[in-house]
């Protein structure tokens, strides 16, 4: 299954999908194929016996009884094979559909049930039949989210240093128009000819593909080949191409089975008018990176005109899609945590390297995805020093993520570091890495950890004519060789008319062994092939086009536009696949019925802990409240559940909120200290209840470690 | 100076604007009456003599030189004593226009310049020129305001239990319909006729009358009287009221001098299209409680179906602004902060409440604006006891609020909770206070306090079909006798065509005294006059309009739409505010320059310590480094300043950032500690640095503390 998600949308710019990964795991394995074959064979030697059958029936001088019963016998064996063939097919495919997908749906299911009886999530404006594409968190989402937020800032912000901004989500166009938005942040549509309900292109031509290799096994193998052909492919369709597919296929609108219009493209941003004339429009913006970008100038100056420094921002992004699907991980609105960290491109060693080098996790370089391997264990410094990171900021950050993310509770075996494909990325990026998270949908990009060069920074240079560049002062002046490369426009132009700023901006990007080579081979041939990112093919560069060259000068200070690498989190994609991953279910004590936890370390709990009074007495219920009073001046956050119900029921309830401590009221000079998962409980004194809570919610010490120090109690009766 | 500063948008809808606290402090004292009475009898004197002299010297008989000697001294003398007349005067409305309106804009300058300098704040998108009422919170401004909601959500969301909910700013229309945003939410806006600039209308003429009465001086008494009357009543004028002044005035746009178009209605939400059908039109949402008002039946749920419970909200409003003026207070895009207390309309105790009724502030009840009397000490349990205040709980969040605020370093001395007006408040208001604060722009409304009863709800309920309601189920039935009002909607529609909904809703509003007596006074007169808030104005009811009666029922249960006591922070207001009240200047040692210092308490400070190594030395280096990591480890927010400038110089930087606290390495084994305001520094060992300073940040422990137990450390050159 293609798990289409780059939530960052600057990427998704300039390459519009991810395909080779697709298509490894999309092309026919052997076993389909010979399955395949297999069935359509005997599927024609069905025919070939039926019409034998039918032939000794009707022939001028039939068959004897016992000939016509024996050609039966045969073809309702062939029938039989053919069928043995059709359901090792099916398990195949909904096999490799996602390693039983029918198991995962379920246990989605089993998630999202809880996650909404519960309030973590509520589809926004319910009671007026909500809007596709918007949920809120309600309490304990809510405290979930903001557990995860004051983590991040704790983990990043405040650890690294960060420069920490907030800037406003209402945007004037000339700002997305430099970045690139409003001209190519879009994404293809068409529309019922009939009752003009739209649909996303891609999405039908996806579904009807994978819906004829699920459910039609009769197709022939050439058929289904080229329907995995466009499925691993459709991602880099151009609007005709994906026209072409929808006609050629007969696909109609799903609801009505109207005609569909051809494909167009839709900005995905939410626009709007800023004050009152209606002539200046506006968007909210579709990511916050814009915001750091825009003001580089002054951070920098905020940053002492030291480089390196990183700036950070927490806030809403929108994107009106088209149809949302995927519940909570494809939305309309969705809280973003971005990092720009400004590098001198010559220079990006990391001083706090050192500190993640030797981590190990999962990760799944390029060489493996092309070579059909899957991702496995590597320790973060090999690869950076194998190069297959590009470099020690990139790392570090990468290590940083890691850390990140499985503190908060992400399982370690689900979760992978992917790099860009070379046709993933765009032109001017160095290397790109996604945290993809494993969850019933497939492996969800959450992070991603981009060195994007110099690009923002420029286009909004050229579009603000304000220079945003910093400055390194020599000691004394610098006599350097500079590579000059100037691009001829006039000839550019007459060449390649509108596509002329594509070929200028790919030529200036050039590096200098890249450039060298070119100008030699123009030198030699007066021509060379020259691929641009942007276009997606290679144009013919002629010697009048471009002038390459290598010049001396005598320099006081180098002038630089940093490189940013950019590790931009989508914290609603983090915290789903956080619910997925500390979920599980145990019967309860009767065996009666499954009850649902939610295993979440104390760090990201939206509840640290309950207070019960085992009975509902005066006593007990005033020494609860004390508790709860001390709890309060701690600082943790709990809740008293004071209700009739049997202590079992109580527990089951918090357990399904994923509180990790329960304290039950159950003498007048001690009470019980529950944990969580393991349905443990230890007996401590009122007075020490509280702080023995806060010590082992804030990690001062560890549950095993009170469970050695304080008396153990067993209660028969009291856990589910 | 009327200060118009409601940004809770509901309560605007429905009364447009506060009036009467204008008229009190508008109206021309005795004072300015009879200084403009001497100016306009000495102007006349003047002219007289003026004719006086001009007749003797070209009599036919000309006067003796003496004689016109004399004329003239007189003239002059007059002169002298007109110009020292206009001298009081302007002195006078200096004063009074703002009690030395110029120092206060000084003052502002000084802050402003300082949050500028030092990136509290960026105007948004500053190389694109910005967007008029669009600001980023740079570094440390984010800090602050990431430390004041941090503090926001332990005062009143841990504290009190309260159901936090995070809803979606793109709001569907039909949300936006039932509250009333779509069809009131409006200001009035004139245009240029040939530009098309668009100005607010009432601040037109309220830069006419100003500018008129501060720098003309020759205007008569009456015509100033006047014209302190518009000031004083223009925020009640109906479109057409303005229009005419504007006419009548002469006003035209301010840049251009053109004429001006009719004021009409411009609505303020930011709108945008949901879905790219473009036929679901929704909006940014103007306040974050419709969200909450949605979800009732939920919350109510989650909490056990009990009263009272409080849900609470943090996130982005937005306002387009016609034309923001007041810098950082008048926004397009702002932070709220809204708590919506579901309580019983029959018992508005609070548990806690008894816990805030000794606090004594400043109060500004009704009664004390309409007398001319200002705002005094009230202690809060007798507003309360003595019904100044409606009930328990909304004096229980006043006094949560006035806690709230003052922790985080407003001056309790320009502090003042005014209690609205009964024009400032919507018909089914019960009662409401704003948490004002006074800066340079005057007295600010920050946080509304608002009993709103059922309002909310039961816009939701019908509009939606879903019955927000609560039940209290009785032990047994009760026999119950119910007021019932029966409009006549048919009746209604005749007399009133169009407004008929505007009064069927407040014939249902009425309190049992109002309706028996109403039911009275149409049985014997068959005809009453009826006051309809939300038309502004008396209507005619008959008879056969409204049915009332008392009826008997046996009920089981009490089915009720709970009453909302709603507080409501501007977060952006309240740090602006804190900005003001925290920053003071003081001499540096030389004296030769003001240094600039945010007097913020640790819980606000956007950075808790800063590190210097007193000299660059790699051993002062190292040492630093070390102790930045236990405040790391400490979670203390702090910054470490290696470079070589003056320690004293060190000092000033973060004093102009608000930091409380220094540690200066200036030893390999103690440093010292600086306390920002009093500049004493104590001497501490290396190891006990970095904790003691987490004490002191946290209020474990008090800086008198600190300086009783630490040998005191002088330095002669130290600061600065």
């Amino acid at each position: 299954m293609t798990n289409y998600v780059d939530f960052d949308p600057s990427r998704r710019l300039l390459v519009r999908r991810r395909s080779q990964l697709a298509l490894q795991s999309l092309t026919m394995d052997a076993v389909e194929q010979s399955l395949r074959k297999a069935l359509a064979e005997k599927q024609s030697a069905v025919e070939t016996q039926g019409n034998a059958v039918r032939a000794l029936k009707a022939a001028a001088t039939p068959a004897s009884k016992p000939e016509i019963d024996a050609a039966i016998a045969t073809l309702n064996n062939l029938k039989l094979e053919k069928s043995s063939i059709e359901k090792q097919l099916q398990a195949h495919i909904t096999d490799a559909g996602g390693d039983g997908s029918f198991s995962k749906e379920a246990f989605r299911q089993a998630v999202v049930n809880t996650l909404e009886r519960r309030l973590f999530y509520i589809p926004s404006f319910k009671i007026y039949r909500g809007v596709a594409g918007l949920y809120d968190y309600g309490p304990p989402g809510c405290s979930v989210k903001s557990n995860v937020l004051s983590f991040w800032r704790q983990h990043f912000v405040l650890e690294e240093n960060m420069l920490e901004v907030d800037c406003p989500c209402v945007t004037p166009e000339v700002v997305l128009k430099a970045s690139g938005h409003v001209d190519k942040f879009t994404d293809l549509m068409v529309k019922d000819e009939k009752t003009g309900t739209c649909y996303r292109a891609d999405h039908l031509l996806k579904d009807f593909c994978n819906e004829k290799l699920q459910k039609d096994l009769s197709i022939a193998p050439e058929k289904a080949a080229e329907l995995k052909h466009v499925l691993a492919t459709l991602d880099d369709f151009s609007s005709e191409e994906l026209g072409a597919k929808i006609k050629e296929y007969g696909i109609t609108a799903p609801d009505t089975k109207n005609s569909l219009s051809d494909p167009y493209p839709f900005n995905l941003m939410f626009q709007t008018s800023i004050g009152p004339s209606g002539l200046s429009p506006g968007y909210m913006r579709p990511e916050t990176a814009q915001g750091i970008f825009v003001n580089f100038k002054d951070l920098y100056y905020y940053n002492g005109n030291k480089l390196p420094f990183a700036a950070a921002q927490i806030g809403q992004a929108f994107r009106n899609e088209i149809s949302p699907r995927q519940g909570l991980l494809r939305v309309r609105e969705f809280t973003l945590a971005e990092i720009e960290h400004f590098v001198d491109p010559d220079d990006k060693s990391h001083p706090k390297y050192s500190e993640v080098a030797n981590l190990e996790f999962l990760m799944f370089p390029r060489d493996e995805q092309m070579s059909g391997q899957s991702a496995k264990k590597i320790v973060l410094g090999d690869a950076v020093s194998r190069g297959i990171v590009n470099n020690e900021t990139l790392g570090y950050f990468i290590g940083r993520v890691y850390l990140f993310l499985t503190r908060l509770g992400i399982d370690k075996e689900r979760l992978r570091f992917r790099q860009h494909l070379a046709n993933e990325m765009a032109h001017y990026a160095c290397d790109c890495w996604d945290a993809e998270i494993e969850c019933s949908y497939g492996w969800i990009e959450c992070v991603g950890i981009a060195d994007r060069s110099a690009y923002d920074l420029r286009a909004h240079s050229e579009k603000s004519g304000v220079p945003l560049v910093a400055h390194e002062k020599f000691s004394e002046p610098k006599e350097v060789e500079k590579l000059v490369i100037a691009p001829v426009k006039k000839e550019l132009g007459l060449a390649f008319k509108g596509n002329q700023k594509m070929v200028v901006e790919s030529l200036e990007a050039m590096g200098e062994k890249e450039a060298l080579d070119m100008k030699a081979a123009l030198e030699s041939k007066g021509e060379v092939d020259f691929y641009v990112c942007t276009l997606g093919k290679n144009v013919a560069i002629k010697k009048n086009m471009v002038a390459i060259s290598k010049e001396k000068k005598k320099e006081h200070q180098r002038v630089f536009t940093p490189s940013v690498i950019e590790p931009s989190f989508g914290i609603g994609r983090i915290i789903y696949c956080l619910f997925e991953h500390s979920f599980y279910m145990r019967p309860s004590k009767a065996g009666d019925e499954q009850l649902n936890v939610f295993r979440f370390p104390p760090i990201v709990a939206p509840i640290k802990c309950t207070v019960f009074p085992l009975v509902q007495n005066q006593q007990y219920e005033e020494i609860s409240k004390l508790i709860s009073k001390s709890l309060t001046a701690a600082g943790i956050s709990h809740k008293i559940d004071m209700t009739g119900t049997s202590i079992g029921k109580r527990y089951a309830r918090t357990d399904e909120l994923g509180v990790p401590f329960a304290i039950t009221v159950d003498s007048a000079t001690s009470v019980t200290i529950r944990e969580r998962d393991s349905k443990h409980q230890v007996r401590v004194s009122v007075e020490e209840a509280a702080s023995v809570v806060k010590d082992v919610t804030e990690g001062h010490r560890t549950w095993a470690d009170v469970w050695s120090t304080f008396p153990h109690h067993s209660s028969a009766s009291a856990d589910e």
